[in-house]
């Protein structure tokens, strides 16, 4: 039962709900396998589709999931086989001839914990482009440009973070972007352990900040991949998911009986409209994320920077 | 109604949620008053014995707590005024014989955006001790010794807070200690809007960390006062909150009667049981921040090294 | 005597090294005035023609130098004196019309303390760009639009300054850009007590770093101004120095005789070659800077910042 | 030829510098040997009794430089090798019952780029010492107690280093001390290349900030190993390096002669006081660092971190 469907940033949550829901999708392709030598799998979710891109409120396109469940433990193995993956991942996403210069975008507010993902994966970065720029000597056996900025977010910029990527896609042409950013998950169990690649971009709303104008093929002109980690939250999904809680312990006690059946016959507007009323109005603007983020996020931000690196600088 | 209690950092909140259970507070004196020059109030609740101890679960003491509703909003000269009110409050709290030489502990994690409160605070001071020690020249009119540390949390350390402030103080000698720490709060309204300051120091699993064992003139034998504010909110409140909320709900529209009736009769540790059984188990280890929290944790760490340096140093 | 003429990126050093030499400047005005309420001086130095450009090897322009000793000792008035003479000073430079909305950019590196200013002013702007983009209600009384970026440094980011600033001014049209940046100084004595203005942008191999491409009203399209401090010294120029206070002392005590003539009578591409050739080649990548540079770097991004929002944001 | 004998934190540059002026030492031993698999050496400098001790203005004790000149390149392998060799290092002058619990102290200030070596190697560490005291399950196989602590600089806590660490000492009970810090080399092909380790500890005005009291096995009454990579020069060194290639330069075109006779007769004192003379006042609290010091400190910190981590935690 899953009486509030939440927004998520993450296809392969928004699958699960709607699957809860109705149990099939049309439009939408769905293959799992297994990712060598980890504990991992690795999910391919293609909406194919306007059918598929209503059912799951997500753009057609490609979203690939890498779940890793040990990926909050700090084995140096474990990350180093996540990044070739990855990177093998983010090969079969941008075709040989997109590859001749990446721009590698970090979202998101570097004064925010978990919101840092994405500057702290630029900062890793193995940086090129300039080197042939500049005609340096280099002992960089470098295969492609690769270049990096960090926006910073509209409250620190005054601009959309579209604005300034746009700016710069067009003054400096690379051949693809690629876009890093931290999102908001539906489930805690997503936290730290989840990493979505998609062909989408990155759009409206997402993630912990706000960036409120997409960053796609469609606007930038150049084909754009997004890396997203769930690293926070929304306050409303645990209230909603408490309610839940508390709906089937008191039916399973009999304190109360159907009230999961009327429940389910409110429409998604009505339902959203509930969990808003028994939140705290302050709540709204309130992420939830794990005490030790820190750490959490210096690991993962190192383990994409490596994909990064390993599939284009080195 | 409050169905479940919760711990709280905070006296004023303690206060606040016996009195919604009883009515009546034995042990415990209560005085309000406006802070001048503003809209906010000061209460000062102090436990005179075991009772009131008891009854807030706090320990014998003084409580002084600032509340501002304005204090998220950048308004130079209204923290100017908190600052004042603030360095008039901790004077109140240390007798004349006690300022000789202060040490400041900033705790928690600076990596952790709310955390980082008590670090940040000891950057901005006005550290004087090592000019009297130095015999350096000085443009500084300072009074009295000020010495600061950023000592950072177990995970960091591998030592206890205790024993990293014991060991310095045992060696500097200070005349009292100082120690700031971000706060967990019962109430979303307290975030960034309240400061309480108390003669007893800081106690076991407070805050955002865990700094376990006390820091308190017992423990560490001179005048431990604290300053404390709520940064964070732990993940449980949200979900009691939400089911309150519910459960009027429900008995407004008539759905169910006289569930809230049945949980009140719950004793405390069946309420507290049961929300453990409604939370998922990963959210216990998390905590509910604003968005925002970056701006307001440096602007009120700003209003309180201004509030000491008031006090002891300039 | 000076016997080895350094580039320098201070107006107002170029001025004293020339008249050092001939005692006369062509297509060159200067008017040194008090700064009211300090111990400072402000020196305008007008470059009207190619002979005044060739003459300080500085585009024509104006440029206004602040010169404050007290400076680097942390006196609030003081700072507040010097922040409002700062920001009379950009509004004299940029007519009423260019004000529309200003973008201003932090250059250096954030992760070298000197070279962190330009990043720290931008930190600490009323960024309010994004309200009127938003119509967010706002306390704020803005007057004018700012936005802000932090562009990185090329070994950062793979590009040049001036094509992220150009890409970003293409799209957002700003009437006018605010460039801070830090500078290279020829004397110890400018360190931390001087903010030079200039309507002439930032040029090729200023400063700490190496921002190749310049930003000017030539290149960004838009009215360029640009605020520097000098935040550390090239060690070339203490070679220089230690050898020009050498000969002196060898000469005093008539251990050699004639010495200064001999090297007076170098042109100044030998003198350059000379330098060169006494100092270490590693040395020719250092830079020198005062121990205690973080709190100057703290203090002065701050007066700079308060300049700002006080002459265009509140 | 040296004319002036500057003090340098190196016990292999003492050398250099002595040897230079007379050819031998008494009571000093000499080794060096290849570090297998890189391009390194390995100088191990025993200085036996008090006239080495007196000869090289360094105590009694065995110092041990790695010098890796490719340690500056950011080659994963090579930093490696260095870290498995300075792991070695490490274990030979801590004897296996010293090992139990080992106290990290990471000298040095943070918010200063080349001085923030050691406050980043503490932040790389494995800290396992909470692991025993907390009796939490971890996934570590750690085989000793690791505690780590980030002092910081008399400016930031009016303390002095030795005062806090002593406290921690005597609370926390290491069987040993490992302090790390920047040190101020006497020739610039030292930064980034070599390592000194030492048993005798880091004592009086090392380094780039100012730790007066020394922290050695007398004063702390348990072995302290020091780590220090040179990170700056003094700004008096390359006042000096330029006078020796000036005065040797006139020479050679028998411009003047004689000078460097003149010279060589003054006592060390004169020498002294004749570069003091020469330099300009300010310099003398300045310090000379590479352009691009940000990444060495992360790139040296880290082989640091990995090195300790090796010998102790993994």
């Amino acid at each position: 039962m899953r009486e509030f469907m939440i927004r998520t940033d993450l296809a392969v949550e928004a699958k699960e709900q709607y699957e809860g829901e109705t149990g099939q999708l049309q439009g939408v392709l769905v293959e799992t396998s297994h990712l060598e030598g980890t504990n991992g799998n690795l999910t391919k979710v293609t909406i194919l589709n306007k059918e598929g891109a209503q059912a799951l409120q997500k753009p057609i396109g490609t979203y690939l999931t890498i779940e890793a469940e040990d990926l909050p433990k700090p084995d140096t193995d474990y990350h180093s086989q996540i990044s070739k993956e990855l990177s093998k991942q983010l090969l079969a996403l941008l075709p040989e001839n997109d590859r001749t210069s990446i721009l590698v975008v970090g979202l998101g507010n570097r004064d925010v914990t978990p919101d840092a993902l994405g500057p702290k994966v630029v900062e890793h970065l193995c940086i090129t482009r300039h080197i042939r720029l500049s005609n340096l000597p280099s002992p960089l056996k470098k295969k492609y440009d690769i270049s990096g900025i960090i926006p910073g977010v509209m409250a620190q910029t005054g601009m959309e973070t579209y604005e300034i990527i746009k700016g710069i896609v067009e003054e400096t042409h690379p051949s693809a972007v690629l876009v890093i950013d931290a999102l908001a998950a539906r489930n805690t169990k997503r936290l730290n352990t989840t990493i979505q690649l998609s062909d989408t971009g990155i759009h409206p709303g997402s993630g912990v900040g706000n960036h409120r104008k997409a960053l796609t093929q469609e606007t930038l002109g150049v084909p754009t991949i997004s890396i997203g980690v769930p690293m926070v939250i929304d306050a409303a999904t645990i209230a909603a998911d408490t309610m839940e809680h508390f709906i089937t312990a008191l039916e399973e006690v009999h304190i109360v009986e159907g009230l999961s059946q009327t429940i389910e016959n409110f429409n998604e507007e009505e339902k959203h409209q509930l969990i808003l009323e028994l939140m705290d109005e302050r709540l709204r603007k309130m992420y939830v994320t794990p005490k030790d983020v820190d750490a959490s996020v210096d690991q993962i931000s190192f383990t994409i920077s490596e994909a990064i690196n390993l599939a284009f600088a080195i």
